[in-house]
């Protein structure tokens, strides 16, 4: 077991910058004291915040970036403007450089994922990334993947983000065999589109070690947690979220109205303040925090770019489990279980 | 204008059969009293029924199926057992046989729709079918197609859907040019999947009558109500309506609990229950009743299949609205403005 978990923070990435990111790596720091940090940032705005968290201060070092990468950077200029020398390029390159473990940022998602794929590269056996997202259901939490790095999935595709959702599964939700569901338009096995079907096929006849593979579900299934990992391809996987976020916010208004309709249910909520405050947290999108990229040589965590520092710390310890779990290593082992499963198909041993 | 307008129901269709179909015809018959009734299905189940509507009764006229689909039937399951003899064949083949002007019909939509391409085709210039739905927004309510009826689109049926959602839309909200946007995963040209991009040049490029192309929309701006128009693929769009009313229901839990979670909090909801259930009316997922499948050669409406008889009168109403106003008109009548205003490009007119 590693002594330290290495953590590289992009200090400037988010709605606010290195104040969220520094109170948020003393929060994660006091819930797991065995982790050293890299701030990466602005030097002169991150030294004195960190000179108020001394047991911090202690764990972490400073590097100075003097480009910050903009939440509105599309990828393509972020890589112009900040590769090498932003701070959201830095802390990636860390981890590339096996200085780091892991590396965290708020910053924008289309310019991270860019920059991790452009500095991390893929790992040996997955042709393209993905983004892995928490999604609170009813039972819990379920992953999603993709919620949008790679657009336009083949079956082959559509496995590898089974594997690699199953192998983040058994970290997160600590078992063995996590369910594992392909998002269709119907749970028949007629129904949907090719690659989803090929995929389906796949996964039922291969019976892959640390997966339990549930069959096709659908968009409603997301919000019951019918399935631990639900898998679609990036394009339906993004729809998706925001679709549910947006609902989440209209039914948030609706709520809002409901509250400011007469003077008796504005009474009325106030006796039921304390059960509405735990509803607000449930439908808060930074309660569940900490995207998962996933297909790269290295761990990479987006977190929200609005959380606040416990959201964001949030993400800091999503980031660590990664790591002290090894999810790289589970991921590898087994597309390993998976090829050698299906390899009697394409090369009938000899008997 | 015609005098009556002649709806065939399917009134075997639905979890409630005949008893929500016959209530629910004379709920439209009170506020639209120029329409006349077929009613497909068992003749001895609908008598008695229609006995206790005179007015409905002198309207409508019942003809005898004896198969009815069921609501689990596979489509090709119903297309081999009820073809020409079940009520929602029948009613789908009033159309077809102008012995109708629309079918209603609360039953399976796999099925339903099956039935509808064999017997009514689609329209000439209209290769594949799409189903729209009304979605509710924050500003009212916007319509979103294709929700399932095909998978997969090339630019030319994305450009074929914004313009039969177009025609629907000056006819559901009574505008002449009705905003429309095209689902992706960024709102920058640059993003997304290629016939997306493609289709969005076109609507961008050719300023069709009847229609303000607003660009690309998200997931969260089908719940903000920013357009008129949604318009994407049937696997995205599917997996949309079913991820949104997942979310409500889940949400719809986190209310229940959260009223539940203390005797203060009951006593609140005492206070501001007029507020809860003018929520709980918003967050029904029959308020707003009645798919239109669209692209077909006759008007078919799709009534949510849980519908009570106000859900399914407005499935009704909207039938009656497609058909007064000339739905299928004005579809053919944009589509051929369309190929006129893309013909310069394809032959420059000599000078």
């Amino acid at each position: 077991m590693k002594n330290t978990i290495r953590i590289a923070l992009d200090a400037m990435g988010g709605d606010h910058g290195p104040n969220v990111v520094v109170a948020a790596a003393a929060i994660a720091l006091e819930r797991r004291p065995d982790i050293v940090f890299t701030l990466y940032g602005d030097s002169k705005a991150i030294a004195p915040l960190l000179a108020a968290h001394p047991a911090l201060a202690s764990q972490s070092s400073v590097v100075h970036c003097d480009v910050a990468i903009k939440m509105t950077d599309k990828p393509s200029q972020a890589l112009r403007s900040g590769r090498r020398s932003s701070s959201m390029w830095m802390a990636i390159d860390a981890v590339k450089k096996g200085e780091a473990d892991c590396a965290v940022s708020a910053g924008n998602t289309g310019a991270l994922m860019a920059m991790a794929k452009v500095c991390l590269r893929t790992m040996a056996a997955i042709e393209r990334p993905a983004i892995a997202a928490m999604w609170p259901t009813l039972r819990g939490e379920s992953i999603v993947l993709d919620v949008g790095a790679t657009i336009g999935a083949d079956a082959e595709h559509l496995i590898d983000l089974a594997i690699m959702g199953a192998a983040m599964a058994r970290i997160v939700f600590d078992i063995e065999s996590p369910s594992v569901g392909l998002l269709n338009v119907g749970v028949e096995e007629i129904k949907g589109i090719e690659e989803v079907k090929a995929a389906g096929r796949v996964l039922r006849e291969t019976a892959l070690p640390n997966m339990r593979y549930h069959g096709f579900v659908e968009g409603d299934d997301l919000g019951k947690g019918t399935v631990d990992v639900i898998v679609t391809e990036g394009f339906a996987g993004n729809i998706a979220l925001k679709t549910a976020e947006g609902t989440a916010k209209q039914i948030g208004q609706y709520i809002r109205d409901a509250i400011n309709h007469s003077w008796m249910s504005r009474l009325g909520y106030l006796f039921a303040r304390s059960a509405f405050r735990a509803l607000a947290e449930k439908m808060d999108p930074g309660r569940v925090n900490g995207g998962v990229f996933l297909g790269l040589d290295g761990v990479v965590i987006k977190s929200h770019g609005g959380a606040d520092a416990a959201g964001y710390a949030g993400a800091i310890e999503v980031g660590y489990d990664m790591v002290r779990q090894e999810l790289l290593a589970k991921i590898r082992e087994m597309i390993a279980q998976a090829n050698e499963a299906r390899a009697p198909a394409a090369a009938p041993a000899a008997s």
